[in-house]
């Protein structure tokens, strides 16, 4: 559910509320209920089990209430909310990797709040692959949208610190769960890969910044080594336009904004962010909390129904073609 | 006519082929005619002198000869072609000066090519600026297409570097070039400025960097108290998307691909480079060279079309709208 003060609730309510239009899978909230009634009239109901979340699902939006989010103020984040945010988070992601669950779908939270209380991960994708036993260098923060694919290589760290955190061995394990990733949950046989560069006009052969000739040339070469289909590094702005973007399937980026600002430029209001390299599906909407607007039935619920889609069919993907142990 | 190698000769000759379809003002070229005859079977006038360009425009695409670009060779850029790209752009500047030109229009030269014979500049904007006897940080390069215009504080420069490039000053002086050169070029009597940040989600309340606390809030404090309507900073991934970008007339970014990335992702074929702060009326098709395609009438001229449409028309603003100094 993310920040029950944030758009969180609102969003999944709506998209519940088009579950047929957008032929949704089942799907239940986890999460303060409370939440939900306070910004929505539609029917919630409470579960104590994933598995009553199916029947559940024609009449009304299944709620499995693991968290007490305290005084719901819609807008105004508090210490309560933070704690049944990442109470909600916890409970969910076991639930996945328990197999209670298909996919995990991740609302949005407050990064400060978290902090407020503890959290030490940079994100939720840190913890959820934390959770999973994952490494951090081989869990891939990919955003999706109808016509562009994006990896940032470093994400949520300040801009000063990206250059230092870059390196060959880094942006391979990235690109080796991209490739994987996209194969496993796209289905795509072969893999495109396209890198940036990190400085303008990917460095022009050096003469702006070495660090496409010592560090990204090199993981390429690597990557192609393993038979890994990968091209660059290219300008970084000259990679996401319309007739650059056909030429492959995701975008390697080297730091936050430089993937995610084409990503949301094109695509605001539908972006999803998936979690590649995990044992579980993993997918979240590419928004934040939005408290400026939360609880006025203003949110556009199009980035949650995306990602609760995208869930869905690389669940069902993986579950066609991949061997699951038995439960 | 920038590198005689480039496709410049080649959109320079269609932009001519097309000036009745865009009502384009009369235009010369600047360099060696020899450059656009390789590539070209169109008339070519060579006159010696600027005033005699609107006579000959009619008829044939004006070319006044000021370099010898050596043996031509499209998609085969040398020292010869380099030091013409410069001669050119030095003679082509000089005319605007003094007013024997009403605009410049460069073309796309190579960066590479032009350090090569000794060149010093970052750029051909930090060229024309200081020919103009304007400093750096008093010229401002702005990218323009249809639905945006954005303007980097930091421009040709490593990435490692942008961070101690910027300062209050710096962001301070670009913005008001900002604003005066979209009053002067543009019309707008109040510009709105979009400030972003340099962090991810411009850095979360300091969670993920200070730089917008420490450098671009007081900034903005400054121009707002001398009544610049200046906004942010704004988390750069959620500024560009097409709500957004109608709030604002320009967004002022902190480095190179922060406002490239957006621009050419939005208008690769139509944007247009335009410098401010100058005292001559400066723009540029908002690409390079393009060696690789030279020579083999695939270039696109849609930018250096929109780079010559709007320097006849800031041109004439300014002749409306300011007092003319007698030649």
């Amino acid at each position: 559910m993310g920040d029950p003060a944030g758009i969180g609730p609102e969003i999944i309510a709506k998209a519940w509320t088009n579950r047929a239009l957008h032929s949704l899978s089942p799907f239940f909230a986890v999460g303060d209920p409370r939440a939900i009634e306070a910004v929505w009239d539609g029917p919630v109901a409470r579960i104590g089990d994933p598995s009553a979340a199916a029947g559940a699902f024609a009449d009304a939006l299944p709620v499995l209430s693991v968290a007490d989010g305290g005084t719901i103020r819609p807008g105004e984040p508090d210490t309560d909310g933070a704690r049944c945010a990442l109470d909600s988070l916890e409970m969910a992601t076991g639930l996945a990797r328990s197999g209670a669950a298909g996919a995990l779908v991740t609302g949005p939270v407050s990064k400060v709040q978290l902090y407020g209380i503890g959290f030490t991960h940079p994100g939720q994708t840190e913890f959820v692959a934390e959770r999973c036993g994952v490494s951090k260098e081989n869990a891939v923060m990919m955003l999706a949208g109808p016509t562009l694919r994006v990896v940032p290589v470093t994400t949520h760290i300040p801009f000063a610190a990206v250059r230092d955190a870059l390196s060959v061995e880094l942006i391979v394990a990235k690109a080796r769960a991209t490739a994987r990733g996209l194969t496993r949950n796209f289905g795509i046989e072969a893999p495109r890969l396209a890198f940036a560069g990190l400085n303008p006009h990917a460095g022009e052969s050096g003469a702006m910044g070495r660090e496409e000739i010592e560090i990204v040339e090199p993981a390429i070469a690597q990557l192609r080594a393993e038979g890994i289909d990968a091209v660059g590094p290219m300008a970084a702005d000259t990679m996401f336009h319309a007739r650059a973007r056909a030429m492959y399937d995701a975008a390697i980026c080297l730091y936050h904004d430089q993937a995610l600002v084409p990503l949301k430029t094109l695509h605001f209001d539908e972006g999803v962010n998936m979690t590649l390299g995990l044992p579980i599906v993993r997918t979240s909407p590419d928004h934040g909390t939005a408290f400026g607007i939360a609880g006025q039935d203003l949110a556009e619920p199009g980035a949650m129904i995306a990602a609760i889609r995208l869930a869905a069919q690389a669940a069902e993907r993986r579950a066609l073609t991949e061997a699951v142990p038995a439960t």
